[in-house]
C-alpha cells in the first residue's frame, strides 16, 4: 500500500506553498498576476517559468474584470477549453473555441493559413472584450494580431500568449508584448518555447477567482 | 502584417526535425518510444526532457499493440482525454474519463481520498489490456497500483505515468516505476515534478500512429 496525502484540500495548500516559498519575485507582483503565475507554474511543475512571464502593467485587473463582466473565453484549441474549470468563472462565461467548425477547413484553404489561424476569424461575434487564450498554435496568435490591426476584428480585454514549441512559437509571443500597446490589448505571455494548454487554461483559471 | 509560415504540415516537419536535431540519445530508443519521446517533448517545447523519461524495454511494443488492439484509453482528467487525437487511433478506440460520473463525489468521501482516485474505481469494466494515461493526479497513479496489487481492478497493458506538481507527483511516478514490473504492466514516466495533460496525451497519440 501507498503512504500518500489523500485529501485533495490539503494537497493544493502545500502545492501553492511550496510554489510561492521557492519562487523568487512573486511578492513583486500585483495580487491578480500573483496568483495568476503561481497557477501558471502549478500547472507545468516549474517555478523557473516565472522568469520567462512577462505581462503589461494592466493584464491582471483587465483580465479579472473582463471575466466578471461576463467576458467570453475564445480558446484555440479544445484542450485549453477543456483546461478552463467552469465552476470557477464568475459569470458563468462562455467558453469557445471554433477549432472543430466544420467552415473551418475551406477557410484555411482559401486563406493558406493553418485550421487554428481560419478558426480566429469565426470569433469576431464573441471577441469584443474578450478573453484570449491561445496555449498551442503560433499562427493562431500571428493571425488574430494582424486581423486586429487592419480592425478587421473587434478589440478583446486581454490576450494570454502561451503557444508550445519549435516552430514560430516564441517569435509569436514576442510579437504579441511588441504589438499589444498599440493595439489597446492587455497581454501575458510565457517567453521562449514554453508554454501549451495547461499554462494558459491555468492563467484563466487563476483570472477567474481568487479561491485557491 | 506578421511573417510566419502558414503551411501547418510544414511546421510539423521543421518542428519533429528540429527536436531530433538538438535531443541527443534518441538514436538508442526503439522507434516507437523515440517517436513518443520525440512528441511529448513537442508537447512541452523542451528537449531536456528526454532525461527525464523512462520506460520499461517493452512498453513501446505494448502500449501500440493495445492500441492496435482495440484497447481503451484511459485519462485520470478530460483535458488529457481531450488532448488524444481520436483520427490517429487505430481502432476506433474509446477514450475514456470517469471523473466526472455523478457516483465519483460520493465514492471519494466514502474512501476518504480524492476524486481523481476514486475515479480509476469505476475503470474496472474496461482495464484489462488497457493504455492507462495519468497526466494530473498522482493520487489516481498511487491509488490504481494499490488496487492492481490487491488485484481489486484487472491489469491493464501499460500506464503512461505523467502526474505534473508539487506534491506527490515525482513520488507517484517513482513508485510506478519500482512497483510495475510485479505487476507485470509496462510503463514510461516523467521523473520529476513535470509531466500534465498535454504530454501525457502525446504519448498516447504517439503510439496511435507513426505519421508525423
Amino acid at each position: 500500500m501507498s503512504t500518500y496525502i489523500q485529501d485533495g484540500a490539503e494537497i493544493y495548500r502545500q502545492s501553492f506553498a511550496t510554489i510561492r516559498a521557492e519562487t523568487p519575485g512573486l511578492e513583486a507582483l500585483d495580487p491578480v498576476l500573483e496568483r495568476t503565475v503561481v497557477r501558471m507554474i502549478h500547472a507545468c511543475g516549474m517555478t523557473d517559468l516565472v522568469g520567462d512571464i512577462a505581462a503589461s502593467p494592466g493584464f491582471g485587473a483587465a483580465g479579472e474584470a473582463a471575466l466578471q463582466a461576463g467576458a467570453a473565453v475564445l480558446c484555440d484549441t479544445n484542450m485549453v477549453a477543456s483546461g478552463v474549470t467552469r465552476r470557477r468563472l464568475p459569470a458563468d462565461n462562455p467558453v469557445l473555441c471554433t477549432l472543430t467548425d466544420p467552415r473551418v477547413a475551406d477557410h484555411a484553404a482559401a486563406i493558406g493559413n493553418t485550421r487554428t489561424a481560419a478558426a480566429v476569424e469565426l470569433w469576431a461575434d464573441h471577441l469584443a472584450g474578450a478573453l484570449v487564450v491561445i496555449g498551442n498554435a503560433p499562427t493562431a496568435l500571428f493571425h488574430l494580431l494582424d486581423l486586429l490591426e487592419a480592425e478587421r476584428l473587434p478589440r478583446p480585454a486581454a490576450i494570454v500568449g502561451a503557444p508550445v514549441g519549435f516552430i514560430g512559437a516564441a517569435e509569436s509571443k514576442e510579437d504579441l508584448a511588441l504589438r499589444a500597446p498599440a493595439l489597446g490589448v492587455e497581454h501575458v505571455i510565457v517567453r521562449g518555447r514554453r508554454g501549451g494548454s495547461a499554462i494558459a487554461a491555468a492563467a484563466v483559471n487563476a483570472l477567474a477567482s481568487a479561491v485557491e
